[in-house]
């Protein structure tokens, strides 16, 4: 049976080295790292992501604040909200939960944080900057597979890996640090040959290029996507999915991309989910928080 | 035998296109476009490639000058003489011929040219916005390749595609449009299975890698790496690399990655060295600056 890669277990550490890390630098005089959270409208399981952010900011001696909007806000008043953040010296980190009520632009929203205090990663700047290994702020969710694959001691060099999906916070980054020149200056490339798939990957090549893959990164929100004769004996699987299903009693439960029960008979690694990539997403939003702090005060 | 697919008559006929287009747009009252090619040093190569290019600018209608500078030219002072280029409303287009002399950032430089006239699309910004999908300035050899898949009409659409090579001005920017969704702004995603490979790459991955390959773009530098063995009967072989070596006859000729002779007898489509890729990457420069004039001008 596959080895388990508990993500759960993983943020905790991570998150407990924060602790230790943040308490030291306020010691040394500094006040506490800051993250404001902003959020727009209703929509539940956004208002989870944000509870749950806030509660690690808690956990790690960040302090953070939810700035809530109600549906009806305008792109203009979000953006102006934004510059005035952007200008507030006591806030070092700034985060707009995605997605936003139609009518607003992300992309623009995105591109109004101030590149020093975006968390997520996801202004132009810092996405250039990642594209060409330069130190950055990177995507926390893709940043968390890189650290897992680090921190488990996945071997990537020379080794074939296949990312599935190519969405433009999570696929394209993670395909980007994966086949990236661990020499260069950002320390985040790792060497690998990679084949990115996506929705007009016909299903053969796709069983055929992840047959193939020491490493499978798999980001589509597809169940079951992922199938055993799909996966070479040992190989490591590290799943971004997250689906909410019906379960056969009627309650709601998370489910990856990855068919989990007969993968593991096979694969050599594989991140469960729920408790794997996503609670390290939440752990290296407060690392992208932290270094956010120590970069805008000069240390 | 392979179709030859001839970069330089397609250079030719959108170099002819674009010469009618900059008429046009003069004749309604523009001034001509304007580009301005940096040189530090006397690499003679580099000289070379300049000199095309103001020809190729003058050949379309293109205002172009070189300024050269000798090699004990400092960054401070090439900076400086970028800056007065950003503000001088009569330039719309710069470009720094690299490489340079030891000793300077080339990464700095590039990234003082605004973003805006950076007709080589090497800013942080244009290398942000191309990851993102968005419209931007591509850099000039990454966008040749894929305007040679356009016009000679290559199906890469779900189609396998190699690209062998992962270096940030050539490498990256075509696994990037050719992976990326052709709905997307930019026009340029080409809904391709993309496939990255490096130097650390074992020969028998990428050997099996290109074999799967409908498409194979290799831009390594490294004469006769791909061989016949490594290519399926009927694929589009696009061939970036330029090398001088020494023929039997003692004359300095250019190669390029592919063992041209014994590929193009299994190959579909094989671009030649020369007169393949590097004169369209010559026209593309020329579109960039257009378009850099067209956008700073408001029209």
């Amino acid at each position: 049976m596959a080895r388990v890669l508990d993500g759960k277990t993983l943020a905790k550490e991570i998150k407990d080295e924060l602790k230790i890390k943040i308490h030291d630098w306020i010691n040394i005089g500094h006040r506490a790292p800051s993250l404001r959270c902003i959020i727009v409208g209703n929509d539940p399981a956004s208002h989870t992501y944000v509870k749950n952010k806030i509660q690690a900011a808690s956990d790690v001696g960040i302090e953070a604040e939810t700035i809530k909007y109600d549906e009806t806000f305008t792109e203009d008043a979000l953006i102006a909200a934004i510059e005035s953040l952007n200008r507030d010296k006591n806030v070092d980190g700034i985060l707009v939960q995605l997605p936003l009520p139609g009518g607003i632009d992300e992309r623009k929203v995105c591109n109004t944080v101030a590149p020093e205090k975006d968390v997520d990663g996801f202004h132009i700047t810092n996405v250039g900057q990642l594209s060409l290994d330069m130190p950055t702020i990177v995507p926390a969710t893709a940043l968390a597979v890189i650290e897992m694959l680090k921190r488990f001691k996945i071997e990537t060099f020379g080794r074939n890996a296949v990312v599935v999906g190519r969405s433009k916070n999570v696929g394209m980054p993670i395909a980007m640090m994966l086949h990236s020149d661990g020499n260069h200056d950002s320390g985040l490339g790792m060497d690998a040959t990679v084949t990115i798939c996506h929705r007009y990957t016909p299903a053969e090549q796709l069983e055929l290029h992840c047959r193939n893959a020491d490493i499978i990164v798999t980001a589509t929100g597809i169940p079951k996507l992922i199938k055993a004769n799909m996966v070479k004996p040992g190989a490591t699987i590290i799943d971004v999915g997250i689906t909410r299903v019906q379960s056969e009693q009627g309650k709601t439960k998370l489910v990856g991309d990855v068919d989990y029960d007969e993968v593991s008979k096979i694969a050599g690694a594989v991140t469960p989910v729920p408790g794997g990539v996503g609670p390290m997403t939440v752990a290296m939003l407060m690392q992208n928080t932290f270094q956010a702090a120590q970069k805008q005060r000069g240390s």
